[in-house]
This record gives structure tokens, C-alpha cells and sequence, in this order.
């Protein structure tokens, strides 16, 4: 069970909302994709009263709600954009995310900080999208963030994760959830993060862009699954000579 | 449905049967997979008639033996193994396994064209293990071999696909199956074998050797079909810069 | 020629002074280097008039000093090191490390931000050593920074650029130099990095700890020379298939 | 000192006479790389006297001269092109190449056995060109042939080195030179198969495709040697986690 804050969560799987070609493919991908958990950027919201539309549909029970501040360049828009979000009853947690740049999306990590330090200050239960630095993920835990999201690779360009040793740093010292986002382009990064023992995944292109995002949707329900698996698992470890899979020794195949 | 020869499967995960760490685990390790198809050497028969093993034991309509010959450095030797595994009534399908070094474990790609030539001849369904070589696997196949089985690392070494452009060659320029077999560490490799195309992989140490083996067979059955329905999905492509997944485009989230 | 401020170098190669087996070799490998820069800790400075040290010995003329702050893991404290390197007359060139975790040795964004931002107010030349963050790089450049130095890997790993993608980024939009600073293990890395377009390398444990230091200075020299001729000269793009390099088109050899 | 039979050779950079943009560009690249050895497609020997070809104009005791089999797709069609190459005078020394496949244009393992086979009956001094199969480059060995060239990735790829695990095991076991041969595409591909321990590498495409082939030509040069000094220098290991290199221990730099 994935727990953030004092929420508990049966999927390690969290779904992002947009880039979707229709909202029925939406709310299919929901569905395959078992997630317990919905992110979507505030300033897309609509604040209209949309009776088509997903949240409404949604029964409230099954999912939590993961707004995130895209859009925000600064701290303050990011806080800004947080408590606008919470003003409207949706959530008090929050993917803090304040881009730095915007050809390759990624995080700044400066503002990322400062962003984070206000919302926690407010009360917010505050998740910090970051690049794979171990130093700043360390630090925002010390500071009382409540899960770490670093990036795999860029937003949207789909690579896998870039920098396995920079993860598994962060992974590894980590007291607090580490969320793998971004960069996600197939089940088997998706499968890798959660082998090097990462607590969920956030998806949104991999899945919404695919040319199938309701089969892709349960693919990587599969993969995170899979991936989680095989860390309570413990698999082989790698070798650089090969010993036979046909044993001399073992149990023999009794024909 | 993975289609070998005239038969057909619904799993696509062939399973080895040798170095479990005990014959229990075996059994539910085979059970969580889910396999159809077992795989084992011949040379590991027990000929003897032994009421407490596996192959007694299973439901003879529930699985596919796969007899493979492992120990042979010879096609001559491959073919005596074959038509022993034949002779016993196992199977008249054969992994075509001629190793050509005792420390890497990497097959004798003239020594197996050769025993795959003698096995065809003598109407075996023959399914050749081979290194990540294209050419070599388009001459089998054009030989009759009714799958191919590239490597994606040497046998035990647990490293996932070596080199993904060898192997998305095969992939893409093949008529019969593809059996990606060999080097599997992790159900990300598995995964990404799949989604790259490959018909299914075989394994065994990455699950037998596993800490816990059963946990094991069960994420690599889950990564398998992750990959699978990856590959009928359509990921995303790899891109260099990033767009962002909290859409300016696409379908808004209404919240 | 290397451009950093207002000074000019003939070498690409920025040589660390530290952890070498003997002064003797030291000196050696800084010769063999062919290096106009050297770099060392200010905290292992030796305060004694030491005739046999290795600066005494050198033509002042012939190199430049960058001290830097290692040891520091606050801005404050990296401003009080630089200061003493300037008050020593040293040099009022400075490489920023503001070391963020012991273990990894990699460095913290905040901190470095901080500490940058001081160093450049007070007049100094400040060359900031920060992780492959694009978003970083850039805030420092506009802040005023002299270079900026991304670690390939982190410090004494040997293991090479661990994120090509990002140190590309870095290189494409930046207006000063960039140094590629530790991680690097073997001449191919230097290589590479200098085939992306860096403008200079960072050297020390590659050096200092090869089984042979002279000769590995060597090797370096030539192999960042290599990648600089390769990043002038336009290597050929990376295909996926193959053309023969036995033309049928272009210049035939004539026998 | 490379040694292939009994000639030695200064330069471990062995080089391609096809596709330059004209004579003059081959012949100054020819110069600049320093090579000893050039290689050509007999298929492409102009037999009329041409007083304005690149051989007619070379000091003949400067290079030898490494005919291929290129266009050859069976042992036979090597065979006699191996002869043609003879007869004429310019080498009894021959790169053994038959392609298995037009598009990826890699060879073809068996046909190249037999043709060494019956090269070596006939005399020749036989260099087969093959993927990068440890157990064939043995059985090569083994037969005979004087060098083994496995591709780094397929001809014209400019992809470097696809799998360094089966390049390191050709290596290590070869007790003749091991020639890394196709798919380099910059001075760092060439530097690592030289670190690796490889004793030469034959270029092309990466030098009279590139933009400036005179620069990349100098560049390649200086990369070999940078790998091969590296080879001897022993790098530093990679490691895990970091150690400082401005360090406590050693010899500290006295300023």
C-alpha cells in the first residue's frame, strides 16, 4: 500500500488527466488503469458546472484528487494556484511544480524549494516535482515534504529514466514516498522505477498519447505492478559471466 | 495467441524448469507464471519412473515440454539429445541449444545451423537458440525453423537486451516467432522484449534464482503481458524536447 | 582557444591537483597534460613556505589557478574559503563547490545559487560546480556566472557523462563556457563530452588514480583535443540502417 | 606496435578509402590519420592505369594495402574476388567480407567461416569480418585467421560500440589482433574499443562522411591513441558512490 500523509492508497499508479483525445477515452483509461489517485493542472480547470464531465461522473470515494501548479514559473504562482485549487474544495495536497524553462519543461529547482516551503507552512501536503537530484530531494524531505517526484526524463518526451544512479540515490535514502514522474514512455520504464524500488509512478502522455490509451492504461497498471513484484522479490542480480540456466546442480526437471 | 509450428498458447512465457530451490517452489512457481510452455534439458531426465516429480504431477493437457539440448557442443550430439527426448515421448518440438563456450554459455551459431538442418530434415519442430544475429536468424527460418530464440544476454547473466538493435532487426524482418531467451534479469527486460515485438520469452533463472521465486514467476507473467499489450497499444515515441502533459491542447480535465 | 572572463587558454583540459601518488608524478602528469589550468582545494592549501611544493617550482607564467571551495556545504562557507584563496593571492578565479551530501559528493543547488550570487557581487570570477540541471545552468549564467561546471557523474565515480540528454541541453543554450567537472573515468568520456560541444574538461581522479598518471595525462590531452577536432569537424549522424562504407557512390580507389 | 602475421605497423587506426568527396580530401584525410593500413573494395579497383589515383601517387612502402570482399554474398564469390585482388599484385592479405543482408549490410556468419576456411588453405592472409560473436571469433581463431574484425554496430551506423559485454569477451580471449571494425561514428566510440583493449580500429563512413574529413581524420588518430594509452595507463575503476578527488588523503597540493 502506498501511503502519503495519513492516506493510504491500493494502486501505485498515479494518472494524469490532460492530452487525452476524448473524455470517454478518458474515463475508459480510468477505469483500466485502476488508479486511486487524479492529477490534473488547476489552470485547466473548468469552473463552470460541467455536468459532462469527468470529476462529476467520478464517484468520490474512489479517488483522490492530486492537483498540480503547472503553469507556475515563481513560488508565489505556484502557492498562488495551490490555495485556488484548495479554495475550491478540492484537495489540500498538491504537486508542487514550477517549471524553469519552457522548452524542456524541467523544474526549477530554486523557486521549487521556496514553493514547497510556503505551501508546508500553509499546511499544505506538499509533492515536489523535481529533476534526479539526491541533494534537493533530501532537502525538501528534511523541510517536511510529503513525497518527492523526480522526473525519469523530461515531461513528455517519453526517454525512460535517464539517470538509473541518480534514482537509486534518491530511492534509497529516502523516508518519505519517491514518485516517479515524467519521461515515462513504456511499461518497462515504468516496470524499472519500481524494481529500483520507487513507491508509485505518475503517467499522463505515456498513456493519454498512445495510439490505444485504454490498452496502454492496463499495460502499465501491469508493469507497475509487475515492477513492484519483482522488488518484494529480489531478482538475480547481474552477472558478467554466464552460469547455465540448465543446471548441473538445483532441483532437476524429473522427466 | 502465441502460435508455434501447428499449436497454439495463451501465455507467452516459457518457462525453465531447472535450478528451483526446491521441488514445491517449482510447482507453484510454474502455477503463478501461468506458463503453457516448460522447458528443460534432456540431459537432466530423470529416467528413473519417479512418482514425486513434477511432470507426474501436472496435467499433461495443461502443458507443453519444450526438451532442449543443452550439454550438446555438436549438432551431432544436439540431434542423439533430441531423438532421446523424442524417443521417450516427450516431445517432437526441440530448443536446437549447441553452446560453443563453457563460460559464456553463448551459442555455436555453424554447429546450430548445422543440428537445426539434421532436426528439420527428421520433421522436429525445431526451435534454434541463437546470439542477437540477424542474418542468422533469417537463414533458419528460411531453413523451416519454426521459431527463433536470440539471446538477449548470455544465459544467467541476467542483464536484460544487450543490444536492442540486433534484436528489433530480427523483430521486424521475422515470419515465425520470436522467443527472446537468455540474459533476463528483471520484468523490465521482459517487458521491453515484448514491446519491441518479440511473440514471448523464456525464462528461467530470473525466477528460480530469485529470492523469492513464486512472487518472481508472478511479476514476470504481469510484465509480459504489459509489454504485449504495450506493443498493441502504440507507445508514445522518444522525443528529444519535452511538451507538457498538463495540456494546452488536448481534452481539458473539468473540474 | 578557451575564453573564460577575460583570459585565454590554449588547453581544454582543466587538471585537479589532488590524491596523486607523489609530488614527483604529480608534476609529471601535469606536464604531460599539457593543462594552462590547475584546480585544487583551498583547504588543502600548505600555509608553510615549502620550497619543495609543485607551485614554486612552476613558471607562473604558465598556469592559471582556479582554488575551489571544497569542504564548504554552505554558501557562507564557501565564500569565506574563496576569500582566503584572494587574500592569498592566489587567484580571484574560484570553482563554487558547495558540497550538499557526503556520501554522493554531489552538490546543492540552493547553496551553490547562494553562494554564486555572493562571489559575483564581491567581484570575483565564479565558476559554479553544479549537477547536468539545465534550469540551474541557466539561472547561474544569468546571474552573472563565469562558466558553469555540470559533473558528468559524480565526483571519483569514473563512470561518464550518466545523462547525455541534459548535458546537451546545457551545452546548446549556454553563452558561457561549460566545463564538464567530475564523473569522468577513461579518455572516451572526455572524448564525448567535448564531441557535445563542452568547451573544456575537468580532470583529477581520472588522473590521479590511474594505475599510470603520467600516461593517462596523456591520453586525456589527446583525447579532449579528439573530441574538440570531432565537434568542429561534424561527425556523421547515427542511423539506423546501415550504408556500405564499399561505395557504390562517392570516390572510388583506384588500384 | 600492431602485428598481423608477420608485418608490424606504427598506426592502430586502419582506414576505408570509400565515399570521400573527392581525391584530394581522401588523400589529405590519408595523411592526417597517420594510417598504415588502407582498406578498399576490390569491387571498386579501377584496372585501367590511372595516373590520378590515389595508389599510383603513394609512397609504396609507406602503406599496405588490405583488399575486402565487399559485394561478396557466398564463400565462393569471396574466394574469387580474394584472388583477384592476389593476382593483380596488390596484397595477399585480405578483409574477408560477405554480407548476409542488404539492408543492415551485416555478414554472414557461416559463409564467412567457409570462406576463411578456404582462404587460408589457399595462403591468403585471412582477416574475417564478423558480428560480434565471441564463439565465432574463436572458432575463427582457431581455423586460423590472423586478425578477427567484429563490428562495433553495423556498417554506416555511426553508433559506436552496441554491445561492450561481447566486444570485452572477444577481447579477452583473442590471442590474435582484434580489429574493431564498422559502426564507429566519432573519436570516442573509437577511444573506448581501444580502452577495452582492442589492438586496432578500421574506419570509413565516421571520417569521409563527416563534414571535414581532414579534421575527423587527425581527431580519430588521436582518439586511438588516447584508448590505447589509456589501456596501458589502467584506468580508475567505476564505482557506486563518490570519494572526493579534492581529497583528505594523498598528496595535498601546497600553495
Amino acid at each position: 500500500m502506498l501511503k502519503i500523509a495519513n492516506q493510504t492508497f491500493q494502486s501505485r499508479l498515479l494518472l494524469g488527466t490532460g492530452t487525452f483525445p476524448s473524455v470517454e477515452i478518458q474515463r475508459e483509461a480510468v477505469k483500466a488503469s485502476e488508479t486511486d489517485i487524479l492529477t490534473f493542472a488547476v489552470s485547466q480547470m473548468n469552473v463552470d458546472n460541467d455536468d459532462d464531465d469527468l470529476v462529476s461522473q467520478l464517484n468520490p470515494d474512489s479517488f483522490s484528487l492530486l492537483p498540480n501548479t503547472a503553469g507556475a514559473k515563481t513560488a508565489e504562482e505556484a502557492v498562488r494556484i495551490a490555495k485556488l485549487a484548495r479554495a475550491s474544495g478540492l484537495s489540500d495536497m498538491v504537486k508542487v511544480e514550477v517549471i524553469g524553462d519552457d522548452q524542456t519543461l524541467l523544474p526549477d529547482a530554486v523557486e521549487t524549494v521556496r514553493a514547497t516551503e510556503m505551501l508546508l507552512e500553509d499546511d499544505f501536503i506538499a509533492l515536489p516535482y523535481i529533476a534526479d537530484d539526491p541533494v534537493l530531494a533530501r532537502k525538501l524531505e528534511e523541510m517536511g515534504a510529503h513525497a518527492v517526484m523526480p522526473g525519469a526524463a523530461p515531461i513528455g518526451t517519453g526517454r525512460g529514466i535517464l539517470n538509473p544512479l541518480h534514482l537509486s540515490y534518491i530511492v534509497e535514502q529516502a523516508n518519505v514516498p519517491v514518485i516517479v514522474d515524467a519521461g515515462i514512455g513504456a511499461p518497462s520504464h515504468a516496470a524499472l522505477a519500481m524494481e529500483m524500488g520507487a513507491d508509485a509512478v505518475l503517467l499522463n502522455r505515456a498513456v493519454s498519447q498512445a495510439n490505444d490509451p485504454v490498452k496502454m492504461a492496463e499495460a502499465m497498471k501491469l508493469a507497475i505492478r509487475a515492477g513492484r513484484l519483482s522488488y518484494e522479490a529480489g531478482r538475480i542480480p547481474e552477472k558478467r559471466f554466464a552460469k547455465a540456466s540448465s543446471p548441473q546442480d538445483g532441483i532437476p526437471f524429473h522427466g
